[in-house]
């Protein structure tokens, strides 16, 4: 007996061990990697859902500036003693008077017409991998029924349903991830304003136990911490129960909006919002996995009067998506659904038509990661992936005449992706040169973009 | 200087001693007498409004019971498994739909012409000394902005407007007293039903200490502490507060529903609705002061369906004040403004039919007392009340014959308040003999109910 | 056979002589007299119901006369130029914006609560004995399916019902005479100023015919009627077969608003509106049975914002119909239901205080005819009806003194209507002098006013 | 001077000739040719705007037969007994309750955002040369203020605007040709079911003038005829009118509705829906220009639960217009604007997309004319157009290999749309061999389809 006394207790001090893996530090919070299943996916779906669906509008045309054509800034902009504020104000007192206020839209979201199961089969024909939601934007309003925000929800007033919970199911019943977005500071709850830690303690780390424990998302996608260093929000709390205890503590992943400081620097991944943050000075691009979010048009909320010119198009998207996977990162794609539960039919054409290119495509996309050797290479509108000792060109315009690519070890088998034809490839040294085959209207595998594979040249 | 110290010690004594006059035990604080304004003023405006002011229904006319009409319960009874229930769903289903909930009613609550001045003015002609409005019903809607229910107050939501505040000052302004109604339980607050001491912490005692602070009332009216005892509440703590500590310590009075076990036991003066409640068993009459609370129709709140039949007379409510004031009570007589803003005008009415007879009769209702001599006299419509050595004798019916009264000390000087003719008393013993006089449509000093005086009498 | 030829066509000739009794010509159609019921009847209820039911507004208190105070010309009046129109376009932008039109109320008069039946009930308490229904007001919208009104009637939208059959059924099931009241021009429709002619053949007179076929009314009282002369309202032709043809040809009245130069010199009875136009010079007082309109309030469509002080008081109204009884003629007493169908309750007060004081009085009212001798009676608050060879006496203050009559033949039987008691009266010449009797709050046979019947007297 | 008159004489004969030169018959109607313009513009825009674009609703997915897809269609469906009828009725409940009718829908539609400047714009780009908006469909709605829909028209109720005159401007000003839908009969109607004559000379044919006298439109564009025979509509009547004294006489081109006898045999140009009507038995397709419209989804109206599934791509939309055109015809695409005014963007995307194709191909497709020669060429995806000598192939799949043409007298110079370089063409007797040239993704003039065009050949 007492010879197995000595293990089992060890056992038990290891499994202690574990529980308490991670501490509130950043140190340590830090040491956890990333889980892999994120590098892998590339291609995730945003979703900005909220009260601000019902008056859905930004200035879409006015010369603002990008952040001032949030439609989900609204209520904020509404009140913003600034020249865009001007414009969401002039639009609200013309279309609903001063006196409506914009709480009293609530009632207006019905999203009578919300189908999640259509959504996650069209986020899956998309290509994408995993989804993001807006459990609760800067407006406070929860997609689920949270208890901390009683008749601020949309259980208790508007849609009448846990979109949360609803959205849950179907994504991951469609085989893809599921995340939420999650807004740390609530622009007008006035416990947020007179008593922070109140508000951080009784109110925000609730709601945020409670959608994990729910729901059991993959990931944890926080925002809205910029008026606070991470101490105040008591992050490296809330991710080391996160990373011990959550029921979702092997697979979770997080970003890196924890608190003034951590953009970039602390958390899970990185992230980037139409190209900005990532790149801030100290942040070595190399140390952590990021992504780059972005909507389709000018908003991430459903913006009613952007139209074709507001709307990024199909081919710009698979560029995008390249340049982003090419350069290490993910690209989680912002769509905006209407009040009444749909999304907007451009946005499903646009999302449908990356799908068709990543049917023929993915290859190159999904599971790869960032080559090293692209540096060496400054062609336009040309990108690599790697994929074990598979190199992966991708060209975002048809190459007219032969091209060369330069750090290729061996010059294994040259192929274009959904084209069954020969490729030529020519070496010398290091670099090779590769001849785009003959395409007709016919056998063109895909528009926007072309992929070669080089195999095992790496 | 040493002779000094001790009285200067004595006198700081003192004032802490003032300052923590009171504990928080009912022992202490029932030691509080109720302060003598509040048994002076005899009639005040009780009002309900909130948001079931915009469904404002119940079924006025069904054979249910009272408290299932009142239309304040709306919420409660459309969830409610009963008779009762039914009557709610069946007309919420047919007028607004299955998916339409009493969140969704919020922003309908318009106001849009709450005239408070107007409202003081009614409740000043109506001979009303005091006003004691619903500042949160059970619904947890607050008519004030309160920071403990963002979103679900009046300013936030519906009227954006500080209910309160406003109706306070026009009311103080007419020189009346002004007071608030404020439900301990919330129906549906998740946080209330899931961890009730933080609820009173953090909600209900922090509203309440709002409430005195910004707007300094008069009276302090709780209701819905059934569910619980005053220990759970915290009630005595809080009334501690409010008389050692509050900006109103020294003229507040407060009720009798601070837990399960206080209505007609513990607290300020003690509260009747419909009758009921104040005489339980053990509940001796004289104990405290009093107060019946009822509404003109069968509802509290506005019901837009009442009809000429379910509002009492002006002549039934006259006698009600009457018999309640003859009695040693008080009457807050209830109002339910509509969700625009207005007092119904035959609530308008009802009132100032009182005013007009309490303009000629109010010297035998304001500043009386119960006559404890009543007693010996069992003479059907007569009632009365005294004021220092003289005696009123209230008859809500016009004597026909002479009618006598026993104990009498001294026969005093005899008249009918209104009516300039002479009244003859006739004194045996001690009883008198009162004859009365001839009234012509002309010389009747008012309708519904005829005072006679009996000066140094008692 | 030829002896039974002759009296054969002179049957028929006397029956079409009988079809066609009345010409198209005033002259004719003044020839026939107003049948007898309607001037025994004298109290009826006017009802304006109609799309402005909705927003339900006049500003009641301003200093603009008593015709801008009618609700029901909200709509003229929002687009009139003058001091009235800037009161109503102020108020309809801050309610509704500008870009709120007037035809978007229609949808939002819902009627939810109309019980015709409940009306009717109220009525017939009220003493009325009959009743006239705004079936079109001068917006033009009708409150029966006209097919020459389509889209633009209270079956088509809004309401989604017959108002007009629903109350015709109720009202005369209840043993009330029911009517129609009728605006002979549209402020707004195009037909009406383009084409006059085509208006009337095609709109006007098929309306005016399917209401009378439909729901056989036993009053037609038309509006709207001083924009032209009564030749281009083609109204002799109309009342020709009204009288000739129609199914109520025996029993239907009809008042004198059938062109601009018609109002108290042709039709049926003569009417008056807040005392004005029946004096117009040349119009003889005895020509024609006449009666008086006016609202409640001040306004004859409901008004929101009406408080007490606008509303007459049930003394005024009492005192208001024996005037008007006294001088010959009826009073139509005009309320204005709600958007959702009911009848304030204030209203409705003042109708059952009216019923009541009828129970007790309705003798000297209903049937009487003005007496002639009232001219040499010139007391003040004393008025005057005849039944037969009774006389009543009618006060609207109780007489305190005894008081004279003159021009009383016989001293009949003496009483007060409602008392058991004696009264005095004692004769000299053709006067004889009344000494009331003494009435206490208990043998008061009635509140408002007193009535003295003397029998046989004239 | 005699001289003179005789000419003089004539010339006026002859003016009153040409103003007389159609007779109310239809083979004087028939014998006027479409104008030439119309058979060179080829392409137009269908609009379906109404009350139905609020609901904006029919079952996309059903199992029920196109027309019964046709959101237009909702207010008759709704009634209708059947299956479709059920799917209407069955969300109509649901969504709105039974007592909201569809003419409650109208303050509905704001078209808040409608800017008739940026849709002329569109479809400028989108390669249209033609519009024809739905001026009135079966509901009987106007989209001008026609005084003969008084109430029901967009400038009185709803969008409070003149929508045909402002599109019209802008239409106009775009250089585009305007023109408008009408239905003949309407739905509800009474005045239609009641008398149908007086419905045609008082409602119908004033209506259909004033749209011309208005907006002098170039083509009128009847529906709803099926229910009588022209005879009955007074179709000749109005087409002499419209082509002797119109303003747009001499211009203005019509379709073939006008009677349930006349589809496809009598009026202007022939038209198809779905390809249905045109081919009815004994109309020779040669007999006059056509026209097929349809909708880009599977209704015209807009749809608001039109999935990307039920939207045609812009392939499949360029293919169809190859194909409509190659057959003498016109396409009229339809769009259904929302509610708010706008566009749907994924109808632009459309719209845009076969702009793009027409600004490389439109040569082959404006002002050309059916090759009488097609019917002896049978490929599959291979059509044909001429204009004079030169002979346009149109591939709506891109020919991997040579393929013949037969019919050709000489071979002249052969090119591609779009495409620089040369393509080889064999000649041998009257037929040629065309070789498609090697096109990479980036000298592809085009996707959808590609043309040849072989000069002086014919």
């Amino acid at each position: 007996m007492k010879k197995l006394f000595i293990p089992i207790l060890l056992l038990f001090f290891a499994i202690q061990l574990n529980a308490q893996k991670y501490q509130p530090t950043w140190e340590s919070i830090d040491s956890r990697p990333v889980p892999q299943w994120f590098e892998d996916v590339k291609f995730g779906i945003f979703i900005h859902w909220g009260v601000y669906a019902v008056p859905a509008w930004a200035p879409a045309d006015a010369d603002i500036g990008i952040y001032a054509k949030y439609s989900e800034w609204y209520w904020w902009r509404k009140n913003e003693d600034s020249e865009a504020g001007k414009f969401f104000r002039d639009y609200h007192n013309q279309m609903y008077g001063e006196d409506f206020k914009y709480q009293d839209f609530a009632p207006m979201w019905k999203a009578q017409h919300f189908d999640p199961g259509h959504w996650a089969d069209v986020f899956k024909k998309a290509g994408a991998k995993y989804v993001v939601l807006t459990s609760k934007h800067h407006e406070g309003f929860t997609l689920w029924p949270s208890e901390q925000s009683w008749n601020w929800n949309s259980v208790d007033i508007g849609p009448h349903r846990d979109l949360c919970g609803d959205l849950t199911t179907a994504v991951k019943d469609a085989g893809l991830h599921m995340g939420f977005y999650y807004s740390l500071y609530e622009w007008y709850n006035p416990l947020y304003h007179n008593n922070l830690e109140k508000y951080v303690d009784d109110h925000m780390i609730p709601q945020m136990k409670d959608l994990v424990n729910r729901y059991e998302p993959d990931i944890f996608w926080t925002d809205g911490e910029w008026d606070h260093p991470s101490e105040k929000w008591k992050s490296t709390e809330f991710l080391a129960w996160l990373y011990n205890e959550s029921p979702v503590k092997e697979t979770v992943c997080v970003n890196d909006r924890w608190g003034e400081e951590t953009r970039g620097v602390h958390g899970g991944y990185f992230t980037t919002e139409y190209d900005l943050v990532h790149d801030r000075e100290g942040v070595g691009e190399a140390e952590r996995p990021w992504e780059e979010c972005r909507g389709i048009g000018t908003s991430f909320g459903y913006n009613q009067v952007e139209d074709l010119d507001n709307y990024m198009t199909s081919d710009a998207l698979v560029d995008l998506l390249i340049a982003k996977v090419a350069g290490g990162g993910n690209l989680l794609l912002d769509i905006g659904p209407t009040a009444d539960g749909r999304i907007p039919v451009i946005q499903q054409q646009r999302l449908l038509d990356m799908g068709a290119w990543l049917d023929v495509n993915g290859e190159a996309i999904y599971k790869t990661r960032k080559w090293e050797g692209a540096g060496n290479n400054d062609a336009e509108n040309v990108y690599f992936t790697k994929k074990g000792n598979d190199l992966y060109v991708l060209c975002t315009k048809f190459p007219e005449k032969p091209f060369t690519v330069n750090g290729i070890k061996n010059a294994g088998k040259v192929s274009m992706l959904g084209f069954d034809g020969k490729v030529d490839l020519k070496k010398s040294g290091n670099t090779v040169t590769i001849t785009p085959p003959a395409l007709t209207p016919v056998t063109n595998p895909s528009p926007y973009a072309w992929v070669f594979k080089i195999e095992n040249s790496l």
